[in-house]
């Protein structure tokens, strides 16, 4: 942890839950941010807690609260993985704080846009649905080798590997794959992707995408999407070892955003690989 | 080729196909052994040509001819991708010359053993399914893993890549190496495998052997089998990337076969590693 | 072959070289493209004789010749992996013929630029010291990696492995792919590149770009450009498994560059990705 | 943790070492084993506190002692990754007690083996320098196909990558696995390897290992022997996500002696892999 001159101010909310806790040992890990505030939802029992040692480190003096207010008046940026009606909320208070928004919140739908585009007028909002950096470079990768590699030569599959705890198949970061894929082809994945292989199948139908799935032990994510053609082949591999990638990418994303202009970011402009259609 | 003191002369049956003229080909760059016969049915398009020049290869003097037994009566040994009628018969003529009969022959039946059997009284048999070295050698070392790794606690699973144009899934040797794994486990594989994984699949179920199936390109071969329990994965690949693996270990195991006692012996014999169960 | 109305007639120039049928081989294999003139220089044993009886194919008519212009008139591209003094001479016949001129050729300098630039105003000239298409690509794929993830961050490692023959290391295209991550961060390869490892080596060097090296059995070529962070790790590959691919992106080029103006191509406008620096 | 009926307890010597502490955490996920006692040293800051509270779960009710005797009388086995002097004690008292004895201390030397084996005529010893299941199974696996496979044809390589801290190249395990492969060979490691490749090396030489090491990112540990000949390649790899493994292994380990009869075994015994030579 750094509070040097340049150390960029963040708040957790959500403090208290799983992703919280390993947002705050994060911003512990990474130099250059430190831990500004730690909010919870009223009636939660963290509240008046230390959050360092909510989240196993010592104790770090922010102690937990529902009074986001302040709190935000006081930071650079805010770390949010929690729920869609409190990110819009969160947003809302960081337009008015003029900071920093990392929204890794899932499940928002498209009638949420107006409202963040709006608070991005003066909030610097990045928002993902993936938020490790390895997984969003690795889609605009394949999306543009799927674009420059022919359908008719090229036959793209996407293989994923996941613990045995896991209980749907593929994983959705192999459908964002196959989607990054069939975008680069100018095709609908949905009518071109091949899900199941079993018995007689018939020879490879030419610009179909298919989909592989391994389950085993404690892998924690694995996804390779391959491009083969006669005599050679084309491997893109990401590989997580820690769930803590989307706690790292966050902050990655709230220290590029710090300098911006306010605006509607994505993971893509934090990795400098947006507009680039 | 060497024809050396030491060179071990080898006769090619079913000279004039695909396999006959991969195994001409191979004979002619291994050191220690020479093409002493090359054989086709009667009515052959290729009886009296000469045998290098069919396989592509310059003249080499040895004509391919339809009178199998005085050739046999000269050679060490003879290499046959047949069809199981003929493998039979050139068993018993391999018996009559007391020499080496490497069988790659598919198809044989339980029924065709008894006169195998008898012929491997003066003959050194040696058969298998699947001639290649690296894929024998990996069925064992996959049933020891599978044997020495608790079920309870180790997931298997069986990968295969294959080009596009295979007509079927998962490949042959996929299904060879899932039998390794369930011999190694003392179980039966078609009531444990799951083949396919796709939407809802739910947990993975203990002691399961699983198959994933890739296919792209002009891929000869690749085959993966993982174990994969809590914090540690064990991965035993086999990648073929030249359909003459399989008529370079027919030649290995003549060779092998060439100083042994008359008798039925399998490529677990060649590679050392037979009666370790 | 096709001869249909959009065949593209190719001419192969040093037709009797190994390159030269393998050029011709493919020409065979790849819809809409034909064989439409063989080369080869003065004094030349291949001269007058059938250019598909000379690649292992059936005779296709085509008698190899040391006339080049007339053969040249009549075509639509040329296929030259030759020697610089020829290839330049090539290039003033390909501009006077207004064809498409494919440069394989390696060894070329700096001083042969400018003929070539002049060709290439009546030619259409597509050059690259390396013609395989997965390649090329995946050296823009390591180039926008590299740019997107922070070296204070992400580890990049290369690791190639080649055939037991090779007598170098690392490979010309593993510096190739070293030369791409370094472009992609900005700094010089050469004081940043780590080529030896053993004993105690100490840390990693933060922004260094190590390099190992494997060499094996018959191994056509596998590259892999690693980047590694906290918790999670990209790979991108190539791997090849026959010689032929530089013949194919060859090809693949002249179908290309057909209807494009005259000018002077890299296969990066060939695969899309010119010009996005 | 299972305290049933059939549950083996066991106690962790050097409890409030950082090894100690995963082996109480390792303890409390398995089925079959509990927690039944806690030694430190005389003088630890330890002394007197619940371990499960020392080592990040709840409170569990077992205090950390330095009065082993009275609490190896009540015990099944001891798990012990403490210094060669405690260890050797640690030994004499778990054949006092009669009970298993798992020792994954580093640094023995020839001189202790007389005394621990005197021991292991009442206790049941298991010791390695290993306690990886994987990486003991993948050390017999190595060497068996180093013997089944000719030298003369297979070329043998072990790469391995490691977390950008590590300090040394090759790994100690790395270097196991060489050991394994020229075991399985029969020849001398160190006049067989090779560690550096870089410039002209010249052709590969034939019966050489071949050694390739990467660094980069977080990753715990990964290492793959290949065994590469003409046209086909076969790989062999261990891939280390969790440091827990050891203290896993040293569980099952545990468990497996139990039933046992006195005696001094490895890990290969513990996979049912030992006297196969």
């Amino acid at each position: 942890m750094s509070q040097a001159v340049a150390s960029m101010g963040l708040i957790v909310v959500g403090a208290a839950g799983r992703m919280g806790q390993s947002l705050i040992r994060t911003i512990d890990e990474i130099d250059g941010v430190h831990l500004a505030g730690a909010i919870e939802r009223t009636g939660s029992d963290a509240l008046g807690r230390d959050a360092g040692v909510l989240a196993g480190l010592g104790p770090n003096g922010v102690t937990v609260t529902d009074d986001a207010l302040p709190v935000f008046a006081q930071a650079d940026g805010v770390l949010d993985f929690t729920a869609p009606a409190a990110s819009l909320e969160f947003a809302d208070l960081a337009a008015q704080a003029r900071i920093v928004h990392v929204i890794g919140t899932t499940g928002m739908s498209e009638s949420d846009e107006p409202r963040l585009k709006a608070a991005s007028r003066h909030a610097r909002i990045v928002k993902s649905g993936n938020m490790s950096l390895g997984v969003n470079l690795m889609s605009v990768l394949v999306r543009d080798a799927a674009r420059a590699l022919a359908a008719a030569d090229w036959d793209i599959e996407v293989l994923e590997m996941h613990h045995r705890h896991k209980v749907d198949a593929p994983s959705g970061t192999a459908l964002l794959l196959g989607e990054a894929a069939a975008e680069g082809r100018g095709i609908d994945l949905a009518t071109h992707s091949v899900r199941v292989r079993d018995g007689h199948t018939g020879a490879r139908e030419e610009g179909s995408i298919g989909f592989a799935t391994l389950r085993g032990g404690s892998v924690v994510g694995e996804h390779t999407v391959m491009l083969a053609t006669e005599g050679e082949t084309i491997e893109l591999s990401h590989k997580a070892t820690d769930r803590s990638i989307f706690a790292r990418g966050a902050v990655r994303a709230a220290l590029w955003a710090w300098p911006q202009k306010p605006g509607y970011y994505s993971m893509l402009d934090v990795l400098g690989l947006a507009g680039r259609d």
